[in-house]
């Protein structure tokens, strides 16, 4: 498999950005979002994600020109609408905002409605954390994939919550997890390896588990019942507390910004209507609570502790949340990004339908 | 079985709390908090919690005479010392600092550190809702319960997240749940029964799956390896998720604000201190991102609709956060709560200690 070094990724994305007519700010805070969640391993939600954004734009509900803009304003909070832009500028102007906040009120929320997918959640939180402040951040997801528990039909998307909190000896604490059992993605791959899914991943319609992983596929993207399980899986297991964190991250993202609620058929909605993501930023300056340093040298003594746990397996040792991604980032900046041969071909014919010089495949 | 009607269980624990010298508004907040928790259901978190409390008590851990401190002040944010007290006064009080900053500044967070067991979270998250505002909250635990991914001692407690947003023509959606997969309490259900329990709640020392109830009994309370699984299970089901969103709430509740984690042995710690329990609670007032009633109306829409889901059991509709503990609520209000004998003699024998008046037994 090609692999490729991140700059070049990023220039990648950039030409393509810029010849869909993305401002050149916005561009790049886009790009240095996409290549950060590709750095970390987050394949599904980086450079592949351009496929999915080039057929947005084709069926005009994404507006690439459009600048997030606030609409309300005050000490401690603000309201941004995205006017249909992808999520990544969107969400880097409102924790950044968020984050300013914070700095002189001790705590910032935040708010985006009328937005797009902004790739890896973890990605914003950790730019709360390289600022000294801990982040909170969830969204509301355009395809409807989570079986409330007893149900049977999918009513919510993966709608993820991502919480990083700043250490000083150790990596940061950066927690990024779907409110789903696992993405749809999990799934694709099990599928092309030809592989049972485990039992609690996936129910159909009549809320029996699936394990045959081409059902799996066939239930999350074809069929109109079915779909993943909450977090906890079978509500014996607490699938029912997922289920609640999935609808959480549902009214801090979009109920609480005015954004869309998937589930609701709108009649007044039209094809081609923007999708109406939601997303939501919570900043907390550590030293509106404790005398600066405290909250760093508790955390670092809390992660030390952790990590320091007897594993039940020696060969694999207790982790911390963002250890896995922390070090995937090491290991891709030396080695490059893993660009398959198939998303290298759709690459190849974004470039040529946009005119975007490509460049993934070297010089 | 006896039951007992809500006002004379409140009077019965208002005695107790004031024969152990505890002042009027805080019993009567404490009480308050104790009794709605068993109202909802929760039984492992009301009344029955008093023998915990005349133990801490005893061995010199609590101080009920103590009043909560404001620490530091600021337009949105503050810090309550509980000073050893219970958490139920200390939680009231933040709380409702928390959403009269809210009120005022559009969004309010309040921590509290050096406090005690809380009872029910979701009790204080109603107490935001009843505001009209959204609340948040988490909070440290005493008893080290939660064993990490891939670890085999038990290191954070059942560190619980409630959320509550209210809304207009349904009532509130409601969640409060433990970042393990289970309580404590609910694996002595099934020992009591002599039942197994379900594969995923309990895990021993070696991280394998333990169903046999009495053997999980011994792993929680008595083996120091082995304990809770985080909420999601095994790590294939996700399990490191909840293990993450179990630090989070450790984070917030304690690292934040100053407390203890529990699972470092302080050198300095002497036998009869306090247990240094921490809690975070946030309120959102949706004024401050929307129109007046924008939000109570989505709310209203959402929760229709995932009432409406078609349920794969007719006789098992969809719920909705909050439902259950509603229900019951309304049940036990008309049919008094369930008072086991041994509970009642517990009871019984606490008054014959502190002096204080027998009367759940009635006239």
């Amino acid at each position: 498999m090609m692999r490729v070094p991140a700059e070049r990724v990023r220039r990648q994305i950039l030409n393509v950005l810029h010849a869909w007519g993305m401002d050149g700010d916005l561009a790049a805070t886009t790009a240095e979002a996409m290549v950060e969640t590709d750095l970390m391993g987050i394949d599904s939600h980086g450079l592949s994600m351009l496929m999915m954004y080039e057929s947005l734009r084709g069926n005009g509900q994404l507006d690439l020109t459009a600048r997030p803009r606030v609409m309300l304003d005050a000490p401690a909070t603000a309201l941004v609408d995205g006017g249909a832009n992808l999520g990544h500028p969107n969400a880097d102007f409102a924790m950044r905002l968020a984050v300013e906040k914070a700095l002189k009120a001790g705590i910032g929320a935040v708010g985006v409605r009328n937005s797009h997918h902004f790739g890896a959640a973890g990605h914003y939180a950790r730019i709360a954390c390289a600022a000294g402040v801990v982040g909170f951040i969830t969204s509301s997801a355009r395809t409807l994939l989570l079986v409330p528990t007893r149900g049977t039909l999918p009513l919510l998307g993966t709608n993820p919550i991502a919480f990083a909190a700043p250490a000083l000896r150790n990596r940061p604490f950066v927690l990024d997890i779907a409110t789903t059992t696992v993405a749809a993605n999990k799934v694709k791959v099990y599928d092309l390896n030809g592989k049972p899914i485990p039992e609690g991943w996936i129910v159909d319609e009549a809320g029996r588990p699936v394990t045959d992983s081409a059902e799996a596929m066939e239930v999350i993207f074809k069929r109109p019942g079915g779909g993943a399980t909450p977090l906890g899986g079978a509500e014996i297991t607490g699938g029912h507390k997922g289920y609640g964190l999935g609808v959480m991250a549902q009214i801090l993202s979009a109920t609480l910004t005015g954004a869309a609620f998937g589930a609701i058929r709108n009649p007044q909605r039209r094809p081609g209507d923007p999708d109406d993501i939601g997303h939501f930023f919570l900043a907390i300056d550590p030293r509106a609570f404790r005398p600066e340093g405290g909250f760093e040298d508790d955390m670092d003594a809390m992660i030390d502790t952790l990590h320091a746990t007897p594993p039940s397996d020696p060969a694999k040792p207790v982790l911390v949340a963002g250890d896995p991604e922390a070090e995937e980032r090491e290991r891709r900046l030396q080695d490059g990004i893993p660009v398959p041969p198939a998303l290298d071909r759709h690459i190849r014919d974004i470039c040529g339908r946009s005119g975007a010089r490509y460049e993934l495949g070297g010089d």
